[in-house]
């Protein structure tokens, strides 16, 4: 097991509670390498954690063990967990936290039996508001020593999901919506790149770009549309750029919506759920044939 | 002594003052491990700061040096100081930010010597406004190499303190206040756990819980009151959970309010010196003698 | 080449992409220990980068490697840059981040390869929109990795310069500006102890401090005078002390205008490139000799 562990958290940097989780961890395996995600999650906002989750952990080396403490249920029934992947650990909440990991990996889930040392403070004291100090924080960092899951939890049959939301898709339409708003402001869909390219024409994008060279024809014979609160976009740039509305595939692949050095959630005031719809007008494959 | 070193500053992050720190701290010792505690105290709230360190120095491992910048006071005759306890080696400014720790530990105060190569940059330099970086981040890592607290300071006979606020303790009564308000707005006072169970029946908590099970009897017959502003409260709760203000025993093992999901300090225009007073109705020892 | 890297963006701390460029670096080399200058630089600011950058490089040991990711020309022709000097290796876009490394610096500027397998993910995929993640993290990383620059990228005339301002100096007068305002509300102008120094005789400084201790004779006859927005200093404070403006020599070097536990910015509604100007009313050597 990897010396890594990230650290997501909705603890805010005002406190210190990030550190007092790292110097428990550092108590049990000196070594370790804490890499921050964020701890800016909005309070209890499992969605949100489980999206900053989803677009970091595949960068990190195999064997990273990635440690959520996004909590709202802590002191409650709700259980805590390890998910295995082929690649990664997770520790965290059983509280959605995990779902797109879900839907995108193989896993095993398991329930961290927190009456074993093992999964807790030396001392042994588990309080009931501070589970991330007291048996996720413990967790990771035994993890990271080699234990193997096994030793820390039992198998599970599975773990609470709030299935991410998935487009539409018909003939001629991809029905999508806002999953997650960056820092910047850029709208982020449930569309990716894959499923976009699959419905228009192959070429096309390399065409548009020519296309766009030559007084932007584009506009006036469109390929597709995209609708975000009644406003079109007709294009897929390649750089955030510009001074109106546009069209990207961000760094994770997915179709942002973006006004270039602005926020475009707060312009278009949309927010997660904001659907997101793309009409293909052509180069849809089945209207070319006849 | 570890390589571990705790950074807390009122630096905020939008500056590069935090990274310079660590800058200077590897050119001296290129093996240390920092763990930021937080950046975002108040500027010169040493209150405030002294409470961040009391809530997190002791998760930390044996030798861990605990770094703390919160310097008002920098270029005037404040003193440069070590602070040396069983467990834990302090370096900062002698304000009173070691407050928590003259009163909760044994300890040794040295005023660093700072006329000393050892106890400066390798340049020599000393500014008379970033003494974090000139004075403080320099001995730190000194210490952390393994160099010894009298080679660094001389023996100073007491350090400067702003005496934390201790509940007034009577019969059927404990008289506290807010000392700390954290980020999620929850108001941590000064009555411990301890000393709250020591005024309340043995066995109590437990009934309470059980009784909460059955339609709540509790309410109707409390054994105590807990009143902030007017607000009466006659349950301690066991997780962030509820519509309404609860009184918990937080992660550092002191009684907090709390609003669950919201700020209970905005709720309740509270500050730090906000009276919590609690009031033994029942259950308390000598009132069940007659 | 060391194996500390630090990290400047305008990333924010809301998002895990600071999270995502430290995963890639660490999967190339697992030993790389990372600083953060700040990921605080408002959106594509780049002179705020520039100047957070040049307060902070040289206090990092030699062979540190900084890098920048401040680059709101991601996905355009903006070139990526190697930036090399005696003591330190930069990465960054071609957008005028190293100004001020320019100036202050003899240096050598390398436009990375970016076609390279070894200047990109080990995916070989580059998106248009995450520069940092696909060519920047990873040229760092491979430069902390002993990889020689020439190994990375190829020479080039010259990087992109926004000419950091300079003051003008004339006989009795000094007009600078401010050039930042850190997070205290201090206003940083480009005027330079030395330079201030070598206008004022020798020994006023001193002199300065000591008619200062009886009665402050200095006002009623300064030597010089600080004007910003009409606000008039007559000394220099060698701490953030008082109720009024004051000017100080700060932690670079450069002369502040400070109001002591307040936002000067705020109260003099003073941005970048707000003047400041110096009047030297004696004391000057030249009026001295007749």
């Amino acid at each position: 097991m990897s010396k890594i562990i990230t650290v997501l958290t909705d603890f805010g940097m005002v406190d210190s509670y990030v550190g007092v989780l790292k110097g428990v961890m550092l108590g049990i395996n000196p070594d370790i390498i804490f890499v921050d995600l964020t701890h800016s999650i909005p309070h209890g906002d499992i969605k949100r954690a489980a999206f900053c989750l989803f677009t970091a952990y595949r960068y990190f080396p195999k064997e990273t063990i990635h440690l959520v403490v996004v909590d709202p249920g802590v002191g409650t029934t709700r259980k805590p967990l390890i998910v295995k992947t082929k690649d990664y650990c997770f520790v965290g909440p059983d509280n959605g936290v995990f779902s797109w990991i879900y839907a995108h990996e193989d896993f095993k889930v398991y329930e961290i039996k927190n009456v074993s040392p093992l999964a807790c403070l030396p001392t042994g004291k588990i309080s009931t508001t501070f589970h991330g100090r007291d048996i996720f924080a413990p967790t990771a960092a035994r993890l990271s020593l080699g234990l193997r899951v096994t030793q820390l939890g039992k198998p599970l049959k599975r773990g609470i999901s709030f299935n991410p939301p998935m487009p539409e898709v018909a003939d001629t339409t991809i029905k999508g919506e806002v999953i997650d708003i960056d820092n910047f402001g850029n709208l982020i869909t449930n569309i990716s790149q894959e499923l976009f390219k699959s419905k228009i024409l192959p070429g096309v994008a390399l065409c548009q770009r020519r296309m766009r060279l030559r007084s932007k024809p584009w506009a006036e014979n469109p390929r597709f549309t995209i609708k975000i609160k009644n406003h079109p976009i007709h294009e897929i740039q390649t750089a955030y750029r510009g001074k109106s509305l546009i069209a990207i595939f961000g760094s994770s692949g997915l179709l942002e919506i973006s006004l270039p050095g602005h926020s475009g959630a707060q312009f278009l005031n949309a927010k997660r759920g904001t659907k997101v719809d793309v009409y293909i007008t052509q180069g849809f494959t089945k209207l070319r044939k006849h």
